[in-house]
């Protein structure tokens, strides 16, 4: 066997950094049920067909798609090289591969409601913490698996929905001690009417591209590339003024109503954002009228949230509402709304900024130093009893030098060691030594648990 | 597209059954932890040849091989049909599949040790609750994705290692409600004197196989593959006595020990056992020198607990201790016992005793009706100040019908309904209907957070 190893873009997780995650998880969760939402978990497969054509061609073939099992059986044969050819030929075979693994978790959630939506009780608020599967290129904070927390309503089209998602961002890095970070805003119904102030409906989807790109290239980039797309001056003109809107969210709302505001769906956005700022005032939240988001199925309100600008590290959130998700399941006319919260990335930040809690990287409150046989065999008692009060504790495997026994301790972060020698057992009592203060006490055997549950 | 389904074998959990799962892990993990034990997760995904060969050849046919990204490109056409090749002949090939999902928990815990152990401080107690993928034909109570925790100490020889578990288990099922659960125990180094005092220490394997039968065939039929085995009468004869074993725990120490207690192994494998057994006086644990388990890796004590007998489920449990898991990849001399728990059985057994704690299914404490525009602004920002004392709460959507909005309260199984209209909002407290009860209270709202969380 070559080197062991483990693919590329996965990780081991060890006890410290899932404890850290488990923060991060529990603080969502927590604030996603107080919000009245409740879990869903689905397989780490769908069939294939469920996943293709939902991420566009490049997404597609990031799939990481499933070998069929039995392809190796004789009868299966034929139909199994019919089926290569068919994957040679960049097409996808049933005969060789019907399961992938999931790429996000809206489109499972969608195929989901879609298959329940007889059952459902609208609108249904559901959260989902799960690991999801890409096969791009591994590189610093992207991977190949990691795990998404997504929150949706469906099944409403009313914007108290929206609102809520805005507080929940704000609640979740409150928790965490994100204070500074940003909240974005804009509504898709705005890029849409400055489509037709420019009197170019049929080019959305080319502005919304160009702007969005806004983050990353120069405005004299984007201006190439709606010449490109064959803009005219007049129309790039109009987009130049829409970018350059700056000032407070006030000041802004009122200069993008110039532009858009005589224009149905332009009121439209602009009543959903005024009604969120309503509902969010003094809460960190900037309206950004050059803000897309790639994805083309959002139609209203849309969200990015950013790391603390000190942190170079982007977006760690974003969604928006959707008018038809689960139609791709042939099941129209469920709207819904729903974010994201980018996990990897905000440990990151949490690291960054020292912002993890101090306390959480300890789980195994004591260790029973083994002293030889038959003092370790009392002190197993006596460990049962702190376990059965709720305290995490070990014995140490064998009787092994003191020093050795200490050292185990501190590679564990355990902070309590406790000696049970001839002399204590007699005397009813044990010395604790607390590894972190140096000191040690005198315990009773009966006053251990109340003595260690207090620190 | 099709009728919208998931792969066969795999589930989607709602929220009702995520609780009740979640009530088992957090139950399992809160043991492992009292317990020393720190939590590992490794990835979904391994390399193919981590997990080949590992499992028997039935087993490597049931891993879920992962079809490699980029065969579509036409530069890797050439390699792609040679490995498609080579796996229409039952081979396999890097060119096509070179990452699988995982098949258990062990065996990638045993990269992890193989990987890290120059790093790793021993003895290492992990465990590990994540779900595992196999292509079993599915059926009641056999999925394809399922969960699987596990618990185990690497590094150590002791037999205080042993008894923990044992005890885990014991902990375990009585936490969850399961007094009546059975755990039997057995070494395998009894089984391995077995075969010596046999004269047939060659046949070790053939004999643990065939009593490992016993449970599901009788002793004639175990009697005839001995025979095909070519054990001779003598020998069976022995065996028959040693299957013929019965009583309680003592006797039946007593009498193994007429059979192999002359033999060095025997000796060690008595000793073991009735060191086990000193430390759980008063647990349920029986001595069962027919338990066997399939797997070949334990060379010890070896646990199996079974469901309480009234209902039929048989092994919710199991596990031991095997000298060397690492040696398959490389790294030799790392000794372990571990312990296993059936995650889908344990749920079908509580549920068919009735053993889920009833209030596993509310999460969302209260819902706000939605009595129109302006009352229902003025509820969300009550909502606001319920959700930051912590207490879950919603606001109905939309000004529906007040029956409308009981009905979904009693879908989502939320408890407490709040009203507030106008004349409400002027006096400044609301009605809250006590929706299992049929009462209503006139609360106050500086007052409502602490009523609710009183009930």
């Amino acid at each position: 066997m070559a080197t062991i190893s483990i693919p590329q873009g996965t990780r081991d997780f060890s006890a410290t950094v899932i404890r850290k995650r488990n923060h991060i998880f529990s603080t969502i969760k927590t604030v996603f049920e107080l919000y009245g939402f409740q879990p869903l978990e689905t397989p780490a497969m769908e069939n294939l067909e469920t996943l293709m054509g939902k991420y566009g061609e490049e997404g597609d073939k990031l799939i990481f798609k499933i070998l069929n099992n039995g392809l190796n059986h004789e009868k299966n044969i034929d139909k199994a090289k019919e089926g290569f050819e068919k994957i040679l030929e960049g097409k996808s075979s049933a005969d060789v591969t019907e399961r992938a693994l999931k790429y996000d978790l809206t489109i499972p959630f969608a195929r989901h409601v879609a298959m329940n939506h007889t059952k459902l009780t609208f609108p249904f608020r559901r959260y989902q913490i799960q690991p999801v599967w890409r096969a791009d290129r591994p590189q610093k904070g992207r991977y190949r698996e990691f795990t998404q927390c997504d929150a949706d309503i469906v099944g409403s089209p009313s914007l108290l929905c929206d609102v809520e998602f805005a507080l929940i961002y704000h609640e979740v890095f409150n928790r965490l001690g994100l204070k500074d970070y940003e909240l974005r805003i804009n509504s898709r119904k705005i890029l849409s009417a400055l489509s037709k102030a420019c009197n170019a409906p049929d080019k959305l989807v080319d502005i919304t591209i160009a702007i969005d790109k806004l983050d990353k290239i120069s405005f004299d980039k984007v201006r190439e590339e709606l010449i490109e797309k064959e803009l005219t001056e007049d129309q790039i003109s109009i987009i130049e003024k829409y970018i350059s809107i700056s000032g407070n969210n006030e000041e802004k709302v009122n200069q993008v109503s110039a532009i858009i505001g005589n224009i149905e769906e332009g009121q439209a956005g602009l009543e959903e954002i005024k009604n969120v700022l309503q509902h969010t005032a003094g809460k960190n939240i900037a309206v950004d009228f050059t803000l897309a988001r790639g994805l083309n199925y959002y139609t209203g309100i849309i969200y990015e949230a950013k790391a603390p600008a000190a942190v170079k590290m982007g977006s760690i959130g974003g969604g928006g509402r959707y008018d038809d998700l689960t139609g791709l399941f042939n099941v129209p006319g469920i709207p819904g709304v729903g974010i994201s919260f980018g996990v990897d990335r905000i440990y990151d930040v949490l690291e960054e900024l020292l912002l993890f809690p101090e306390n959480l990287d300890q789980s195994t409150k004591a260790i029973f130093f083994n002293m030889g046989a038959s003092e370790s065999q009392f002190a197993f008692g006596i460990m049962q009893q702190l376990r059965a009060s709720g305290v995490a504790a070990i014995l140490y495997h064998d009787a092994a030098k003191i020093s050795k026994q200490f050292s185990y301790a501190e590679k564990y972060n355990i902070p309590f060691a406790i000696i049970i020698g001839s002399k204590e057992i007699e005397q009813q009592y044990c010395q604790v030594k607390d590894l972190a203060k140096g000191e040690q006490h005198e315990v009773a055997f009966d006053q251990l648990a109340n003595f260690l549950k207090d620190r």
